[in-house]
């Protein structure tokens, strides 16, 4: 766990494995935007316009590439200043307070079993068959259905449920609102009425995943929903039963993944994309913001569209789609004057 | 409720009134999807294909057509294997765990009704004037609101939300996160800012109805939003205040719904469909994903797009878009052909 | 806080200062829309076609322009009976049953400082650092994390989620689900996998400000994600971190702003709506549904599409792709009748 800020600008030079370049005593009380004012504060610049930025303001302090030149202020120098400014950035990472152990209005089924050295908060309940693992915090309200098991350093936000038979890896971590393991969307026509197909199976997550809020995974019908490792979901979005998500993914708000749906590794998919039921894409296809895939989609590359085509093709074709007035009037102009020549 | 797995084969032959083939003492221990292996599993095959998938596992047995011949495998042939695996899928689902009766945490009003047969979860807060019929279970974290009505056989998963003055028929299930009866999206401009419409109404919830995960269902300004009998609604769909949803319509992930919409019978809306607000939909009509209708459509059929037109149409439409560079390059030549022709 | 139904019609004339035409001891028990029984409802009628549908039923009472004749019926007349109605409307809200104090479930921090004029409702959390303002009511479940501050007349319905730093100002109103201050979705791409950027900025909400149900917004990396005076949300928006959105602005559903663009004021955006990150929305920009903002849109007026345009010129040119089966055709045909020109 972190000390308490303010750190000695010393200090996060070490932290970074940065070059110190200004006073090592420099306090550094937060963190800040380039370009944002705060003499108590540390921004970084990448690159020359955001270091002109960040010098504008009165910013106490600036990480910066070392090819940099001596900038007048208290300064750290090295590779890869936005990483090294993730590191400071984590200093300032207040947890979820959950004390280790279980809090007295927790209600834990009998048939339970939970690390010593987890965090179970205020109100959570968890059912019989559950298992949660060492240094694993589970937030308010957090609900750990039946059968569920949870990794490791897991995180759980306040009010997150795991329905019945969801088991995650470790380190992963699940955001307030986000349910995983309701029942895929299934359903049979008889004639009259849809009977409802039983959803008896479960989900698998993997280890270092992130799920955003308000994300929802169904459980599949039978066997497993799949969310591998790495595998990043932002707030709203919509797994449904019996996909299978590949490593490292990543999908912004509002995707939504239809029931079967077979998604490769590293893909990346923008705000409200979308994949058909049973589709497929393949590894390290990444797709503009609702994009939609309706089949298959193997080859990499940038997409854009419903079906997806290349982003350049796309962006020419919408260009065309806006000068279909001017054509029709062309083609009109061009009809009369074949018909003056047919005479 | 089912008895514990395994199953005999002659017990699942009676259940599903199927054609026993093979030992009636073979043991069923759980249910896996065609081509999955499972010594102890049963799976069905509807057509050659899943059959022959199947028969490609080592599953131990295989729910088939009555036409299909002997597998050399332990099988159960019936008129439809799809609906009587479903009969045997249900024998796996464990159910919320809440006992019949009001769990010590609950805080029921005392203006509340609750049947003795109804069974009230952990910390559920149940609000004065709220009824709840008899084997209605309401999960942990559970909400009911004033005025709330909840018919027999309900099934509220953990942490639901019913505000204000919903009621709700009989043998609907709501899936966590749900939120329903919250104020509908109403304002007034006067010039400076807006001011809200007060949202007095209700919402109206008929038999046989499922609402999925973090689906969000507005009260009406006055009146009722209605949900007729048998719709099924999947994970973050929106219906707005005021809008009638009519029996048996299917709505898949994302679908939003605006104010005062009216839609008929067995509506089929794929992910992310949309309804503008004041629009009208008839019975019978299917969307595909992403379509979205802004006034009315009455038509029975399949419709893609804004505004929806015939699947057929749409397809040959986007097959035109597709092909708009070489249009132009067409007309460009044509336009030289012509010119030298009036030469 | 309102006296309860009924009124009489003498009460509702003073209330709304309308011109009373009728008996003043007229009864309202309730109230409809324009069109539905109701002998002891009271309607209105904004227009002829209003009012024509209101006395085809039996309601008992309506509100009416004051140009309109003498109805028969008793009728409350005044110069804008929308306005009025909603005052009326207001009557009948039922509010959110919290009393003033801190329900004894109510788990509350020793660091936190609550008003003693505020009411946190049944199984609420409040962390330390939060502090709630005069007459704010929490309502059941809600969590009010670590350093958030709530003003005053602020109301949190139930199973509010404010996860860390949200600083909302006075009279603002939050939906059920809604989550606030969430991580933004930030990751580095390190060559292998995902790494985290951490999020330790915070949330800003202005005054009079509502968020609709399982909404979400997320905090800044740094800084501040800022949702300013008077704008509305509906329900399952998602605001991503570092956005600012201006004055009085209005997201219908679905909407998705994705991270640290700029909305100005009295910007409207229909169901579904989008802007990219980064972009920027000037000033009383009118989105229709679905339209998304890629980059830049700053003239003030009403648009449509990806990349938006005007809506006139949108209609035109999805008019014109409808037309495009007859335009090859048409091309076709000149094609060949110039080949035969040139013959």
């Amino acid at each position: 766990m972190a000390t308490k800020a303010p750190y000695t600008l010393a200090h996060l030079a070490e932290l970074t494995g940065a070059e110190l370049r200004g006073p090592g005593e420099f306090l550094v009380h937060r963190v800040v935007s380039a370009g944002e004012n705060g003499a108590d504060a540390i921004t970084f610049g990448s690159n020359e316009e955001y270091i002109r930025k960040a010098l504008a303001s009165d910013v106490g302090a600036i990480i910066v590439p070392l090819q940099a030149p001596d900038l007048g202020r208290p300064a750290l120098a090295c590779d890869d200043p936005r990483a090294a400014f993730g590191k400071v950035l984590a200093l300032f990472i207040r947890p979820v307070p959950v004390e280790i152990g279980i809090h007295p209005t927790a209600i834990v089924q009998p048939g339970a079993k939970i690390s010593k050295d987890a965090a179970i908060g205020a109100y959570v309940v968890v059912e019989d068959g559950a298992k949660i693992a060492a240094r694993s915090v589970v937030g308010a309200f957090g609900y750990v259905g039946a059968g569920c098991v949870i990794g490791s350093d897991c995180l759980l936000h306040p009010r997150v449920t795991l329905v019945q038979d969801v088991r995650v890896g470790d380190r992963s971590v699940f955001h307030p609102g986000s349910v995983i393991g309701s029942d895929g969307f299934g359903y049979l026509w008889d004639g009259e009425r849809r009977v409802k197909v039983p959803q008896v199976g479960g989900v698998r997550i993997g280890n270092d995943v992130e799920i955003g809020a308000n994300t929802t995974i169904d459980r599949a019908t039978m066997g497993d929903t799949i969310i591998h490792d790495g595998v990043k979901l932002d707030n709203l979005v919509q797994i449904a039963h019996n996909c299978v998500i590949g490593d490292h993914s990543v999908f912004a708000a509002h995707v939504g993944i239809a029931g079967s749906a077979k998604i490769g590794r590293r893909v990346v998919m923008g705000g409200q994309a979308a994949a058909a039921d049973h589709s497929v894409i393949g590894d390290d296809v990444t797709l503009a913001g609702r994009a939609g895939v309706m089949k298959k989609l193997k080859e990499p590359g940038e997409y854009f569209g419903v079906p997806p085509i290349p982003v350049r093709e796309a962006m020419r074709q919408m260009a065309f789609v806006g000068k279909l007035p001017d054509l029709f009037a062309r083609i009109k102009a061009l009809e009369e004057r074949v018909k003056e020549l047919e005479g």
